[in-house]
């Protein structure tokens, strides 16, 4: 058997992941996980102000090492392509060769000189900034494709907050990149910040591009938002990449340190969830959740017509080239099941499948307890950060499987609204595929999903759905399938589970949902 | 030492209590507590659907042993007076003679023929008839000095209910005591339901009567409420006591059963707290808290010159004799902080103690949490049984110590809302008076009444003041004191404790008592 393999690599919050498959099946040959050695250290971050910066070596070290794992014993020539995704918005300032300043010597140790993860808030005032003055300016919401609210935790904000605080890299600063431009940009030996290639996900859902406006926002808005970020437009970019492209191939560098041939095609990167959707062979009107402590929701429509608002982002190519990809995403979805096991640990440990066992037990609407799910904000439909977990119907006889009962409704009574937000837009929603850890986990939730929704769900078996996706945009890049869509034919790796609505408790699961959203309404006007 | 001696009697739920006083003053030389058997053994009740029943026998065997239990060693002839206080409303069907049907060979086993605990609440729908027709019948509103809700805890509502699902205690009840009447009258032998003392306590608190329209409501009211109340009216009393009365004295039966002398006073009976709020000694102006599962406000004023609207019950001499007796109360105090360590000993035994320490170490408004207390509806101000417990503000950080802070304030939230309803009808409250299990407990909960009050607590000394308020009442019906002033100036044990509002923090409590009551406001009228 000599099939071509590639490589997807997933670069997530903790960790990198190479996986090695057989392009030809999809068959996954070997998988490969490295730490981040300095932020397992707790290294340049600060919980308490939500700064969490990572060292560009961090990558380069882990890349290096997942990508041996996986080729041990495997012939180097066999591998054609290599595809990428990585968390987002991880923008890097960068010098005019492109090189992450925290390369440089004299900015090693600086945080602000390093990645600031998806999840670094440290950029809130900055947001704010942004939002004002786009909707004051007079002139074209830029923030219009991008659900209409710009996050503390986007390329902008995240820039102009580093300009603001560290004058040292405001000085060193040409230009700046994302964790998942600059990855297969030093794969392939061009790093020059105006010429590597741009990835259309990332540029389109955080960094306001859009051909509507010829790409980037013109420079008297990005000036006017701020002077700092005056002259910056310029040496951003004006062109991107979807991931279907290859940017080029291996450099004889990195063909050396990965063990790998200058064959090798590299594609254009993108986000992991958006891969992820490709991992688990998301087609037209499907709706992919990625369900771990959040969710990230990923649909792809031919066409949209509109702009939604209220959503992440909608951006062409953004998932499958051809077609527009929509970000929405719950902001705790494990989270609050994993909240609530801390909350009693208090007392003593327990084990989630006995709590969930237990409240599995009670039937639906038995209690009146009522919970909204906003335990970290709301991110879709109309993000509000500032709403907060609540419940009410509580009385002396409510029980801890009760309660938790309740909080996994809550979670995916939010995962509704945001397919009625959809539907309410004009978008349909065909199939329900679920992916992550808790989709393989639980059949109690996943059955609850499939009531709630009134639609079937499937669960993607392969369970590293990201990592899948890049080795499929891998192949195309590599020139093995002509679209993405034949990759993910040959390539996927099917459902391993499928729910369907139990249409007895549908219209008891109804009525609640309807609850939650009156009571949502009420607590969100009433400002608790 | 040969000072007199008055037996206070408190029957509570679960049992009754005696102790021995020193008349003089007021030392308790014995104290004996006895559980009623029957309901021990949970008969004749049923969880599921709020029925409690009791037997009149467990009244009588119980009282027969505490009596005996305080007496062991001590000179019958020293006893001159006893006191009885009783929960309520807890009244009973009985025949011509003033005997409890159950206690009749073919209602033995009957819980119609019983006593209907307070708590019982089988009749909901009764209590629903009597506020319709109260407010439409076109004529006075006869519950507007119980502060115009009746409720399923009282009177007229347990009757009708009985009279309507009973054909047998229908056709055998002549009339209807409650159990603070009854419990004087077989002591002193004079059962005769139309001769017997009647409480005014109970009679005004419960059964709608009031000297403004000449005792209970006229017949055409009652048989309007329902044709089964028709004729009760003349069966049952037209005349009340007050408890410096004495009814009196020991019958030869009872003065042999008990091992007393038959010079013995019996004072006419009243609700625990109202005796208990004696046993504080409570002046003009105070506000008595009988704090415990729930609490139990107690007010006296000189005059009101008003009908206030929204408490439990306002009446001439319920408490001390000459001034008006407003009762108010929490519909769930200590039931709160027991809920919430039920609901974590899901996960393992935690210990109130830690539980508080930790709590209290968390400066108040350090989160955003804000809770209701309305785990058992809200009792006042107006009463609503269909509200529920609530908590707001959570996020992935807030800890089960976070939370039970947050539910402390709100149960003392709840009694600062009472407070603010007197205030506003323009009684002043002088002193708060705290008594029963927590307030001797928790200094913590203590100090913060005294901060959210922002009014100095003090806590009674003595942990039985019920009992001893019946106590003091036996003294006074002995002719030892001419008013129950005098007897609680003699008796009263005193406080051990004071608590004062602490200036720092009164602002954070007001505003956090403010958005409670905003957040309050919000759900009730959004129908949660």
């Amino acid at each position: 058997m000599n099939h071509p393999l590639t490589i997807g690599l997933d670069f997530g919050t903790d960790s990198v992941r190479a996986i090695l498959v057989d392009a030809t099946n999809g068959e996954i040959l070997a998988s490969s996980v490295k730490n981040y050695p300095r932020w397992s250290e707790g290294r340049y971050c600060d919980a308490a102000s939500n700064q969490f910066r990572q060292h560009p070596l961090d990558y380069l070290e882990s890349l290096e090492a997942v990508v041996k794992g996986v080729m041990e014993g495997v012939a180097k020539e066999r591998v054609v392509g290599i595809g990428v995704d990585t968390t987002g918005s991880t923008p890097c300032a960068v010098n005019r060769e492109g090189v992450p300043l925290a390369m440089l010597p004299e900015f090693a140790a600086d945080p602000d000189a390093m990645f600031i993860l998806w999840k670094d808030h440290t950029a809130i005032a900055e947001a704010d900034a942004i939002n004002a003055y786009a909707k004051s300016h007079g002139g074209i919401d830029y923030t219009m494709y991008e659900g209409g609210i710009y996050s503390s935790e986007w390329f902008f904000a995240k820039i102009l907050h580093v300009l603001r605080v560290s004058q040292a890299v405001r000085d060193a600063a040409f230009s700046w990149v994302e964790h998942c431009d600059w990855i297969p940009a030093v794969l392939t030996g061009n790093t020059n910040p105006l010429a590597m290639a741009r990835s259309r996900c990332a540029a389109g859902h955080k960094a306001l591009w859009h051909e509507d406006w010829g790409g980037l926002p013109p420079e008297e808005f990005l000036a006017g938002i701020n002077p700092l970020l005056a002259g910056l437009r310029e040496r951003l970019f004006r062109e991107t990449m979807t991931g279907d492209q290859a940017v080029g191939t291996l450099a004889p560098e990195w063909a050396e340190r990965l063990g790998l041939t200058t064959n090798v095609k590299v594609a254009a990167g993108a986000f992991d969830c958006h891969f992820g959707a490709v991992g688990a062979q998301i087609h037209a009107y499907d709706l992919v959740k990625v369900c771990g402590t959040s969710t990230c929701d990923i649909l792809v429509a031919p066409q949209v017509g509109k702009c939604i608002p209220g959503i992440c982002g909608q951006v062409d190519g953004s998932v499958i080239p051809g077609m527009i990809g929509l970000e929405a995403g719950q902001s705790a979805f494990g989270d609050v099941y994993a909240w609530f096991l801390r909350l009693l640990s208090y007392a003593g440990e327990v084990k989630l499948a006995d709590l969930e066992k237990d409240a599995a037990a009670i039937p639906p609407g038995s209690t009146d307890i009522q919970a909204l799910d906003w335990f970290n904000g709301r991110r879709t439909p109309f993000a509000n950060q500032k709403l907060t977990g609540a419940i009410c119907g509580l009385n002396l006889g409510t029980t801890a499987p009760m309660l938790y009962r309740v909080l996994v409704e809550s979670t995916v009574f939010g995962a509704r609204a945001i397919i009625d937000h959809f539907r309410a837009q004009e978008i349909p929603i065909r199939n329900v595929i679920m992916t992550g850890g808790i989709s393989r986990k639980s059949p109690f939730i996943m059955q609850m999903c499939a009531d709630v929704f009134q639609l079937p769900i499937k669960v993607a078996a392969c369970d590293q759905t990201c990592a899948l996706g890049s080795a499929m945009f891998g192949a195309v890049a590599a020139g093995l399938y002509p679209r993405v869509e034949d990759a993910m034919e040959h390539m996927g790796a099917g459902f391993d589970a499928e729910y369907f609505p139990n249409h007895d408790a549908t219209p008891v699961y109804e009525r609640l949902y309807q609850r939650y959203l009156t009571f949502g309404n009420l607590l969100e006007k009433g400002g608790f």
